[in-house]
């Protein structure tokens, strides 16, 4: 980084080593205040499911537990309700910047993706590349398809930018995925009334 | 109830006290493997949240949890897609014979489907009066009218009748709730698809 003459470097690292717009925020806490600018001006209902525990000592009569483990989790962090229809996602942040190892995602939650994309849910990942500071946003089924046609254990930042849409940080909301879900579903229903017309008013789809 | 003769009272008490039919099944586990047999005939894709847990103390190094505690639920049960759609309910054994107590449900749940029915998830509440052994789904929409019209402590079990819908158990799957849910979709479909024929070939609607 360079920085401008008469600034001291030390002194610009003890503030903020990454980025001064960051201010300590996270992609978790970033996507939280999304959500909640999404409630509040109505236009979606999505929330944070909560972590599974696996219980193992447990006082049912004081309501305490006594001895638990984290598992591995089986779905994806966030769904919830987007006009009516299912959205779901999972949020990872990578300090890999040449891509996105896909040892942060479980066997479990790629079956979960799969379920998804199969029921024709709105699903996708959401991934930071902290290093370079660029939030991305990858639909699942590209996702799916990476995985199935790929031996990588990696999948390259390359392939967020040509297949993948980048979430720029705004100050509200802060990360605004649903403005690249909104633009999608704007075409798929455009094409859904197209066919619709076709057939009421008699012409055949070629 | 009236016992064979030569059957001993006692010996049909310890096998199972409340009805031959449901073999020590409750209504958490029907819906378990209502919902697997949905995703495997790839009908819905409907799973259970975890259980909300207060974290205390904890062994991050070892992953371990020391001390925790269940926290009240601020959202459903089970949530899940079906026809792209989102839904979402929230499942209740009741021994009341003559209604269900809404201490039952907790504030942040009633937000949280509140929340849905805005967002038009679909959304509903499903009631097993245990002691008659009777089931029932509740729309969202007609248990938030209850609530926000009555003064009530308790929804009689005639509203249950009269505004719900019984799930008659079935040997497979067990409460077949998405069959009530697909005949509604159906109509709002079919209004739907009206209103979009009304648009296109120029009529107007009244």
């Amino acid at each position: 980084m360079n920085y401008p003459s008469g600034i001291k470097k030390s002194i610009v690292k003890e503030k903020e080593p990454r980025n001064f717009k960051n201010l300590g925020m996270n992609l978790e806490s970033d996507i939280n205040s999304t959500n909640e600018y999404y409630i509040n001006k109505e236009i979606a209902y999505i929330y944070k499911k909560p972590t599974p525990i696996k219980l193992v000592k447990v006082d049912y009569k004081k309501g305490e537990i006594k001895e638990a483990y984290f598992e591995k989790p089986s779905t994806t962090d966030y769904n919830g309700i987007y006009h009516g229809k299912y959205i779901d996602f999972e949020a990872k942040e990578t300090i890999n910047s040449k891509g996105f190892p896909l040892s942060n995602i479980h066997k479990h939650q790629i079956s979960h993706i799969r379920n998804i994309v199969k029921e024709k849910g709105i699903c996708f990942l959401i991934v930071r590349f902290t290093k370079i500071n660029e939030t991305y946003l990858l639909m699942a089924k590209d996702f799916i398809d990476f995985i199935d046609n790929n031996k990588k254990s990696v999948i390259p930042i390359t392939f967020f930018k040509e297949i993948g849409y980048q979430i720029k940080e705004k100050f509200i909301p802060r990360v605004d995925y649903l403005e690249i879900i909104s633009k999608m579903e704007e075409e798929n229903g455009k094409e859904k009334e197209k066919s619709i017309k076709w057939r009421w008013t008699g012409k055949s789809k070629t």
